[in-house]
């Protein structure tokens, strides 16, 4: 069996790999500060000492970075991913990043005979520990074909979606809509409940609607009992709004309510809610 | 049987009265152009002079009307439903108003020895035609649990909420949710599909993580084949944004996303989409 | 010489009135708080025991109050301005109020055999106690003739608007312009200084080109030392930029900054500054 | 006498050149677009066959470029002006570009030997053809003293605000600003005049107020004369706007009404008004 690569084990990536090594891939991992790479050790992963070792051995690798800065540095850096880089590897870079960091690092990597496949993810850690992610995969069709078994073992649904780039608009999309939602929805939450009405009526209204989703049923309900422990960082979501309205900025279209949010959760940052979850911008409207 | 008056016959009010009809109930109906009447007439319902003659050989007259001027005119207009009431009587407004309106005409009826719900519904012309809708009722709690057999027969869910101006509180909480979501999405699309994505796989991605849910489903569909025909117009929407921006204004609650939003809708009235669905605010935001 | 009334002795209506005495007028004053007449009183005015009698006692009387509500009350309400006027008075209403307040006063007055004008002022503490106010006056054109010598008194310019309606426009117009442009410099002093330039030399700056203003100039400078003393309270601010938003609303004219700018005074309401200065905005955007 | 260079002819580079010229110092010019150079050969100046010609044979070079990006170019670029500084020699950028921009260009100047100024401008065509600009200079002191002689003859007051990166902080925050209350006065304008009133009256009270600046009453005044040639390029605040934004997003300060006028400005772009004047987002309002 080909042995898989797995960089980065954050809140996401540790779930991602585990799932790997539970489907029964030989796994590789790496990671920028090496103790986290223990728990994937005892489940009997092997550990590289740099993205280029761990590249060298294994003949897809993925990647799952906290932003651009990180996944350029894991490409490009010294002892990086290039550096391992052969004719017929591949590597899935599943962080979220912009179109333009996608498109270098496929570059490089088509530069060096490998194979590109940029893989972001909808879903955030409890998908990832269940393993029911949506991948969208975008730039090498070989690539993506061959890791597809991958995919299915992290999660249940993956879209192929064309040239590299692609993945990353999906993933700004969704996630600027997600944001939206989130930010609204806590001020009709805040507007209602200042008026008088429970949450759980409101929740109870919502979810008997149109507009019924996991999300608001979740996110309500955790809200109203004020938890905002972080499923998806609220850093994180601020991160990809800007990234939206500036994809928006160079696409010409403005963006009033997207960029509005962005403000939202740069204002839930100034208050020091930038590592709870996205939710925490419920704070930010009732502060 | 007692005879259940219907005022109002609207895209909404019509299919609530037939269903009334369909559920078995005596009808008596009103509305302020005549004409709309014959269809309910041909099911078997009745057709007033005037809201008060409907008011006087009805025990329980709901009304379903355009906007908070039109349910002041029906209630405190001559001929109206105030000259209508006697002690015992009830009158039931599914109108969206604003809760000091509501108020008015609620004291008003309980002045005149009536008694008052107000109940407006979550959900637009597709739940008032299969008898989905959800009320939000306040007010008299007598009236209504006599009330309850002939929600049902128009929706599937009646919250009780407490006083008056509790459901319109409610209602604008959760329009404005929708409104801001609606807003919010179609500029997700928007972006997408100008960054070169195919809608339907935006839509398949939404449909399979956190945020799924019909609206999306439905109206995502609709947008994306240019049908904007009215479920729901938008000059409500807009409407129904101003006030929940005014409940902020009064309770001193910014609410930045929702102010955006309904300058969104504004501006989509400008473009001349007022009676279109509220989701050809899309097509502000791609002009 | 006739007699001249004013009525609503607050921040502004004290000035004014001050400055007809100075200007050697007879006058009558009156307050809802029968303290503040004492300041007047020693200059030489009477003191009316209400709106009526003021009005009976004046061919003239000014007012200035604080809201649509008092400004309603003070002519509608028991012991009001309507009880005293007969044919040929003059009702001058110099507070800022919305046009349909306007009209429904102007219309009791003319009723009565009166004449109306609304003439809110350009200005706030400092310009009424320097008589240099600008009236935007609206209504009656031989009532606006004969009151062109209390003008110069108070102000020093008076502009003749036409019917009723349009001071209160004008008035909406131009604050929401100051509105929206307090709220940007403030975004801008607390970027450029967060970004770590001295506020001076942002002054100075702006003070040397096309965008020097006096309100630039006084506030920044105040700003800067942390003085948010009231020349303009904030409520009212946000009070004319609720009243512009729905004028923008009844038009069907969108105006995405001055909602957004509405929503940064209601912020600084929230936190508590409702009764500082304006420019207590910049407070809200650095908290 | 020293020779002085200027890099970058459009509508502000080519008024900024030729009054070096008229002010007595010899010039040496490049321009991308060769063509854009006979006006000032024509009144004696040099041309240079690319910028490190320029740079080798002054020893003071200015340039006035678009964006950051032809900045970049014709700093780093084959034939650029690093490949002609040498010890000694000076480099003013007055192109408006963000700090990371100027700190690299800074840096590699520095690293050449040579002295390095950033100095944005305050001011459009008008103020570049009087000789009225204000420069915001920050980087080598030295260079800032021997510069002065230059900027008198271009601008009526010259900043020195630090280190490199202040100068474009400075620039930012107050185009911001300005953006702004373009916007925003736009808004009003369209507010105003839809509501009936005469957009010469609107000027008028405004010029007579606390707010009273020459660019409303220039650009108020073209605006009602569907003037909209261009005197700061629209696109070019758009991308001060953003920039602005993003300056706000790394020192997580929300600017909730910078971000929404971006928004406007991009409204405005995206309806092909990017090459009109910035008051051309009067037109985006009214649209």
């Amino acid at each position: 069996m080909q042995r898989i690569g797995f960089i980065g084990l954050g809140i996401m990536g540790n779930a991602m790999a585990k799932n790997l090594v539970k489907g029964g891939f030989e796994v590789t991992v790496w990671n920028r500060s090496p103790g986290k790479c223990e728990e994937l050790k005892q489940l009997g992963a092997r550990q590289a000492g740099s993205p280029r070792e761990l590249m060298e051995e294994c003949s897809i690798a993925f990647a799952m970075l906290a932003d651009p800065a990180a996944a350029e540095e894991v490409c490009f850096g010294k002892g990086g991913v290039l550096e391992g880089i052969s004719r017929g590897k591949g590597y899935v870079d599943a962080s979220t990043v912009d179109a333009a960091t996608s498109c270098r690092i496929a570059a490089a990597v088509a530069g060096a005979g490998g194979r590109f496949l940029e893989a972001p993810v909808s879903g955030s850690r409890k998908p990832a520990e269940e393993a029911t992610l949506i991948f969208l995969a975008a730039g090498d069709r070989s690539l993506f074909d061959e890791a597809v078994p991958c995919f299915e073992k992290m999660g249940k649904k993956t879209l192929y979606l064309g040239e590299v780039g692609n993945g990353a608009r999906m993933k700004l999309t969704v996630n600027m809509i997600m944001g939206g939602m989130m930010a609204v929805f806590c001020e009709g939450l805040a507007l209602g409940t200042k008026a008088g009405l429970d949450a759980s009526d409101i929740l109870d209204v919502i979810g008997a609607g149109a507009m019924a989703n996991p999300m608001f049923a979740l996110k309500g309900k955790l809200i109203s009992q004020g938890n905002f422990d972080a499923a998806f960082p609220l850093k994180h979501m601020q991160k990809d709004m800007r990234l939206a309205v500036l994809l928006g900025d160079q696409l010409t279209l403005p963006l009033f309510l997207a960029a509005t949010a962005n403000e939202s959760y740069k204002k839930a940052k100034s208050l020091g809610f930038s590592d709870e979850d996205f939710s925490s911008v419920y704070k930010a409207v009732t502060s």
